[in-house]
């Protein structure tokens, strides 16, 4: 079949193609709160159902549901498109557009950018992903591969009910030869970046209060002048969680933590080599000196093969304008830890516990409210070197990143029972996820792929697949 | 003039001067946002003058305005009251009753109270203390005492702009021969507390931010994933804090905090062991055990003349529902010193700010919020002496706290130019100042008396002072 024809399509199409992401963008689908989200596992349903599946089912769990779709087109290959159609909330003060208008802004140097909560996490790079669907089937009346969609709504909330959708839908899924999470992820020098793997992930909020801990104020908060005879939960959570870390934050001090990370192979340690001349770890935040000053290959091992501990928030006690005095009964922290092979997530919470414990601290509560384990897949695969040829094809030198430093639920399609192999890859650049001012770049310029050229991207990672042997390398990497 | 004859008229009184206090909780005062500050004022104003004060002003200042009237009745004494109008939010959302409609409640032991934010701290006590004005002119025409109201509107916030006003009305102020601050300071079981002092405050507000330390986020938070290459302003603040005092949250761990410590003296000590058979340090919040399980003398000796460091508030990134991964930019928290003789505010704002310098902290900002010295008074001055010679004319025998371990601007009477003496008295119970569900006590019971017996209270101080010779001990105590 010929992709040109496919990406004539495309360009003819882009004004469309446009508007499809803006009208899916302008739906809210906030994880948290709920808000919109079966309006838009339903919009969803409708797209994938009008883009000719045979079956588009909105699959209910006991959180959001998962929009699951078929597109049987006869083909010999299947790929699973795994993507998410929930966002993070967008209360943010600093936002420059509202968060779920739509607006297209220019943004130097990208040219025109859509800018709202979602263009880049993720429902522009799925919204463009299905324009490219629709563009194939318009052409060549069916997809060089079948797929099979996966579309979740609480990735945002460490896809709490996916293990259970998956084992529900093993035999459907076990169909499949690879999973494909289609992005936009081209760096904003234009280095092609290809993503085999992901880190783990453990959410936690942490509770210190008086009637856990039985001393100091029990019910609320109190004034501030009994302090001198009156225990603070306050104090008690500041010094637990300095037990946490290192001074600077910057490592783990939770005995036996670094004992299961594995350094890098030697394959991956020449991936992150060959990632150098394009690395560029920021995504639109405005950093200018990272943790410990790292630099080059350091700072790339660190990013992609590091375990972290977060403090995603810290609220206790009186926090409005001027001052009150009080002593608060209770103070709660979110964190969170990225965890790498071989750091899983039970043994990670264990480690915790146990360390709170011997600190003293048994009475501080810890609630998970979101795990993943990490995952990893071979460049050999096919998919992963699908991809590469994909990228080559249109003029892009891939970049490939043998981790990825954000989370995604990859393990349960990369682990058993289904033991695919996976990748994230798409030209075209995004930034600012989980931030104000999140955006997706539109136009593009001589360095990074605008709408049109992230679809020819999609497109042609679907053909090369098509054309792939299948045969994978034996080095998948994909176990513990 | 006979007392007896005031006390049949506020027997008599009694429902409307309930529905007068009602009438005055009903109207939000609340410091920190001026919700309802100007309209509080005039109803005090208006209140002031029609009980006959010659002069009753609402006088600007840079913040809330200061309720200034004088109530000249030609007597040879004058008594400067001091009380605030002003009152903390009461946003907690565990309030069993709306806060600001003057409820009365059924609360055992006490029978009916009055449960309103105000009710203790302190509209309560000050519209009793005028009800008892109007019983007097009423029935005699005239107060035993000339009275100069200073009624501020920013106690909560420390007083700020008080001492300009002092300055400016030091001619007027100079004429009182004491200082009376009129409460409901009568413990549950009915002993009678007179308060002889008040501690210093220094309330602050610290400020780590990716910004101000020139690493990590910048502008606003930023995904997670980041954090292994990213410094995060969220655990300096962890860090940074936990070095101000000792694992359990109890010492402050600053170096040379202590050093300005005056112990108790042998006065003090007397008065501390007086204290004992009566001394309840809980208002009303159901503390069962602690801060090092102190109890007896040394629990009394800790609440009155220790310092201590608070964290009033903490908060930074997010603090919603569920998850959101993000490394925060930026990171507060209110803190409140409680300082006792001889610990003066510059002094302890320089000890901390070196402080968190010599660990590396310069960065973090220090915001003043709040200021107040510590004051004390001796027992031998003729208002102290006239407070327990009212409460024992009443029954109750006095508890004479040497010292309050809460804070009030006293010093600004206390101290040069004006130097006067004073005490915090009233027989009545009130509890739970800055939490949820607030009271004071209406009906009262066989220990504790109710709104009638706290107004005979403050009448009877007012004619004991009026009686009293003027010739107060030379050891007030006073100076640093």
């Amino acid at each position: 079949m010929d992709r040109n024809a496919v990406f004539d399509h495309i360009d003819a199409q882009v004004d469309q193609h446009i508007a499809n992401l803006q009208a899916f963008v302008r739906q809210p689908s906030i994880s948290q709160t709920g808000e919109g989200i079966g309006e838009c596992a339903a919009m969803l349903a409708r797209i994938l159902s009008d883009l000719g599946c045979q079956k588009s089912e909105i699959v209910s769990t006991p959180g959001h549901p998962v929009v699951f779709a078929t597109l049987d087109a006869g083909q010999p290959r299947t790929l699973i498109i795994y993507s998410m159609y929930d966002v993070q909330p967008a209360d943010e003060p600093d936002w420059s557009v509202p968060p779920f208008e739509g607006r297209l802004v220019e943004r130097a140097p990208f040219g025109r950018c859509l800018m709202a909560r979602g263009a880049r996490n993720t429902k522009g790079p799925l919204r463009s992903f299905l324009n490219v669907v629709e563009a194939i089937t318009a052409v060549h009346d069916r997809t060089p591969v079948n797929l099979i969609f996966v579309i979740e709504g609480e990735e945002e909330q460490g896809s709490r009910h996916l293990p259970g959708f998956i084992a529900d839908h093993q035999t459907a899924l076990g169909k499949a030869d690879a999973m494909y999470f289609p992005h936009a992820v081209q760096s904003s020098n234009g280095a092609g970046k290809i993503l085999l793997g992901s880190k783990g992930l453990l959410y936690l909020e942490l509770e210190c209060s008086g009637e856990l801990w039985g001393r100091g104020p029990q019910e609320s908060a109190i004034h501030s002048a009994l302090k001198p005879i009156v225990d603070s939960p306050a104090w008690r959570m500041v010094h637990a969680l300095s037990t946490l870390t290192s001074v600077d934050g910057n490592r783990i001090a939770i005995p036996g933590f670094y004992d299961q990370v594995r350094p890098p192979s030697a394959v991956d340690e020449g991936l992150l080599e060959a990632m150098l001349p394009g690395f560029e770890p920021d995504v639109g935040y405005g950093l200018h000196r990272f943790a410990d000053d790292l630099d080059g290959l350091a700072l790339a091992r660190q990013f992609l093969f590091a375990p972290s501990l977060n403090i995603d928030g810290i609220w206790g006690g009186y926090t409005g304008p001027g001052s009150k005095t009080v002593t608060p009964h209770r103070v709660r922290a979110k964190l969170d830890f990225r965890l790498v092979p071989n750091l899983d997530v039970q043994q990670t919470l264990g480690l915790l516990r146990r360390h709170l414990d011997r600190h003293g601290y048994a009475d501080i509560q810890i609630t998970v409210l979101g795990r993943a384990e990490w995952s990893k897949c071979s460049v050999n695969e096919s998919l992963p070197q699908a991809a590469i040829r994909a990228y080559r094809s249109l003029g892009v030198e891939p970049e490939v990143w043998p981790m990825n430093p954000g989370t995604a639920p990859f393990f349960l399609f990369n682990r058993p029972p289904l033991n695919l192999p996976f990748c994230v890859a798409g030209l075209g650049h995004s930034a600012r996820p989980h931030a104000p001012d999140e955006f997706l770049v539109i136009e593009g310029n001589d360095r990074v792929c605008g709408l049109a050229g992230l679809e020819k991207s999609f497109a042609a990672v679907l053909y090369e697949f098509a054309e792939s042997s299948g045969a994978g390398s034996a080095d998948t990497g994909t176990s513990p």
